[in-house]
């Protein structure tokens, strides 16, 4: 048995549990902490992402043709880092020459490699922060959390469901059918794991790691060799990835090749002819539908996918009218908008709604919303700290363009005292029911449509409607009503939406938890995968058996 | 809780366990005898059988635009029974009305009226039985069993897996995130089964009941609809399974039409345009692998296949040469080689092999196991049962140019006394190792071919190679080399070929068990998904989610 399996059976028993019962488990903090991660943890990071600025990024042995990157931090300066590629049929030749020993070698010397690479990425926590906020946007603390710690039980999640689906296989059975009078029939039956292939896993530019590790660390435990394609403007935290599992297996005489890194530069992306190769057997793909589209269409293997989506909150009624302003209102700002958790479209009865401050008006909702965005960003460090920067200029762009969609609620404006950095506070417009073509499209980043309805049942009616034809991945109610909560609960279940009903205070929409929230139904054109349910992980490995009589001697 | 989930639940915690275990386990008797079925049971199903002949099947409440049905018995008659059929728009509507219903009622609800229509279609075996002789031509003991309760025990297989998967997602639980020295966070989870939509269910000529159970199955627990294509020749045991579990539906107040019938006739398939609709989610098909490919490439829904491939045979040594050859002879004449799993290849050293007999030659080895072939069937009452009749006239006309291909050591001949049976007994040919546009293409029928090669590692690595190309279910191996065994183990289990070791007596290399084989790996062209594994159902439903603060006084 692997030592390193060992020495980490107790987490992998824990998560696995943990899968199962859905309550409240954290592997690892998420508090940026020197008391948890090492006093020095945090100006040791900042230097080590420093010292990274301005040079090759080293790979040992890593495949190298040409060193390549081109990342601009969305706070303002080039990363200046170049990392090894290769061709394709390099990538994928170094891949298939990794997948013997890396098939062969028992599931649990794989599952322990997997589970010590994130115990150490675990580590550098406060260094893969570094490397999220300056190539996503996000601000430093969401960059730790999410890129970190968050990320990281993404991936123990993965590790655990795909150990838990391999182990259901034994790997012996004595199988005796019974003969009438006669002897029975005895045969041992012998089963075996067997990889299905290259796996690829395509980053997206705004949650390198949190979106990329289950598919990364999921197909690895069941054997398959792992390609890493970041996006262009995000490929640090995935080359810092890549190179601690390589470490890994390195050190475990395993082929490091096992994992690689096919970095690209915007332009000159390689991922449609690094998909088409027929060897590739498994994509993981985070990213736009239309290109969600191209690989079901174009290529062979596998496709999980997570696309884009219009999420919706739907207003009836609150007992808390500030606490419910104060809760949408960060999550419109968290990280500009730049979620895929966060909210597009809130629907208001255009006859208000009943709270505990009394009746208020459509626009005395919707300017409660944007006084809360206003209070919450006030104070300029606070604000930088909960909106980060924007990923893609392309999105202030969306933004400027978004002003004159319909009637200006809230404008949206730069992050003071940011500098060079990208920043915008969310815009929100008012828009007709009938203005579909507006909010029935996804408008990524700090863009939100207000929209009055004839009632709480209209709004759930559109939201789902919406949902089931162009995706969503999230909603929230605000009802006080139980039968309208129960409607909610049925229509939004039937459109493949998790639903978040009546959150106030620390918990956010937005938020989805490793090991209790399933993330992406599948169940819309939101994306065909949920992270992490068995679907994820079950058909990442067949089974294979031989069998022979069975004689007592034997063995 | 559902009435008949609790009346079966036994008989299905059992079935759960089974899975996980794979030892030895049935839950419906394979033996056709009137003591476990009844005394009359036989002769009643004869009657039952014949009283349908020359007229319309009756589904009472089923769409029903145009009687159609043209089946003719491989035993020499028309069945000149018809169907009510409709157009596919007709049946997608029927489909998705009764959805909404489907879906909603409680899993257990599915699950116990899957169970009930199961145990239903056993007491029904012999029934069943006469309608898979006389559609895909398999003799009456075999159309029995495989038709019958081996089918039936696949589709239990496929309601545990399924069961076991939904019931993985808890329904509720209490998340509780401590906050330091705050009050902890607390929200109530609760999470349901969403079905993915309409699931069709293609059935085969060969085995329409065997290989459509699980996918059909499987899916209606899952709370998926189902429409049922079976082949144009072999309706009619399909359309008694729709009709019982359509009565069990509407005695259980459960919409019928969440099964229906879309029977076609040879020449006027609907199958393309069905599978094209937009509205169908999940595929399950048995098949050519060339119409695979086609669906593969042109639907929309998820696609689990079971292909063409082509099984093999090597021989390196036995212990037991008479035993080989009457085992070998049995797998090559049951049911005229039409089993997916029956061997086509049969790869033995051009030097000869070792056995108790002493050294015998190539051709001692081929004649060996042609004579054999001649013992098993010199009875020509025991002839008809082995090999039962051709289901397909196109077989008969590939046995007849098969006799060209190599040299001759067994000629296939029809089977004495057969009347208007079309039958035809095992051909074998010789062949040279490098004909393989010969031997490495599948030659559906009782064609086999004997390959001489240089020895059993030579013979493993053809074997091989071409299952990774062209796919293969099933291999044999006879050695008494223990690493020769590992060495075939390895390779075959690389290949995605599940390898039987040294089988004489009653067990076969074509035989498959329920809840101890998993039939088809998923790993070579000959299907992508496996009967049953926990990826077979894993994606037949997605989760949703609903959550809100967690109050003491709720509920």
């Amino acid at each position: 048995m692997s030592e390193l399996f060992e020495r980490h059976r107790v987490l992998l028993e824990r998560a696995v549990q943990a899968t199962q019962e859905r309550t409240y488990w954290s592997a690892f903090s998420e508090v940026p902490s020197g008391k948890i991660y090492g006093e020095s943890a945090k100006a040791d990071a900042a230097a080590a992402f420093d010292s990274r600025l301005g040079k090759p990024f080293n790979l040992p042995d890593h495949p190298a043709e040409a060193p390549i990157g081109n990342e601009v931090s969305p706070y303002g300066f080039r990363l200046g880092i170049t990392y090894p590629s290769a061709s394709i049929n390099t990538l994928v030749n170094a891949s298939k020459a990794a997948s013997k020993a890396w098939a062969e070698v028992e599931p649990e010397a794989r599952v322990g490699s997997c589970l010590e690479a994130l115990v150490r990425l675990n580590n550098r926590s406060f260094e893969i922060a570094n490397a999220v906020m300056h190539t996503s946007g996000q601000a430093f603390a969401m960059a730790f959390q999410a890129g970190g710690p968050h990320a990281q039980e993404r991936g123990l999640e993965s590790v655990a469901y795909a150990y838990a689906e391999m182990k259901k296989v034994p790997s012996k059975a004595i199988w005796s059918k019974p003969q009438g009078k006669g002897e029975p029939i005895v045969l041992e039956k012998h089963w075996r794991i067997i990889p299905k292939g290259i796996s690829v896993v395509i980053g997206c530019n705004t949650f390198p790691t949190w979106n990329s590790y289950p598919g990364l660390f999921a197909s690895l435990a069941c054997g398959n060799t792992v390609i890493v394609k970041p996006h262009p403007s995000a490929i640090l935290p995935l080359a810092m990835t890549v190179d601690i599992v390589r470490q890994v297996l390195a050190e475990q005489g395993l082929p490091p090749d096992a994992i690689l890194l096919g970095p690209d530069t915007a332009g000159s992306e390689i991922t449609r002819d690094l998909l088409s190769h027929r060897d590739v057997a498994i994509i993981d793909y985070t990213g736009s539908t239309s290109f969600g589209e191209w690989i079901k269409n174009n290529t062979q293997g596998d496709v999980y996918t997570e696309e884009a989506g219009i999420n919706s909150v739907v207003i009836g009624s609150t007992e808390n009218f500030a606490g419910m302003c104060d809760n949408l209102a960060f999550s419109l700002s968290l990280y500009s908008g730049q979620m895929c958790t966060s909210p597009q479209n809130i629907f208001i009865p255009s006859k208000g709604i009943e709270t505990n401050e009394g009746a208020k008006t459509f626009n005395e909702v919707a300017n409660g919303i944007a006084s809360a965005v206003d209070r919450l960003l006030a104070d300029p460090a606070r604000a930088a700290g909960v909106c980060g920067a924007i990923a893609n200029p392309a999105t202030l762009e969306r933004v400027d363009s978004g002003r004159t969609l319909g009637r200006l609620i809230r404008d949206s404006s730069a992050v003071e005292g940011q500098g060079d950095a990208r920043t915008a506070t969310p815009l929100i417009v008012a828009v007709e029911p009938d203005a579909s073509d507006t909010y029935g499209e996804e408008r990524f980043g700090p863009i939100s449509f207000v929209i009055p309805v004839d009632d709480v049942r209209d709004g759930i009616d559109r939201a789902t409607a919406l949902a089931s034809k162009k995706g969503a991945i999230t909603a929230a109610l605000y009802s006080t009503n139980v039968d309208d909560i129960d409607f909610a609960a049925n229509r939004f279940a039937r459109a493949g939406v998790n639903l978040s009903v009546n959150l106030t205070g620390g918990i956010f929409v937005n938020q989805s938890a490793a090991f209790s929230d399933f993330h992406v139904t599948g169940g819309n054109p939101a994306g065909n995968a949920s992270l992490t349910d068995a679907a994820f992980v079950a058909n990442r490995f067949h089974v294979a058996m031989w069998r022979k009589p069975f004689q007592e001697a034997a063995e």
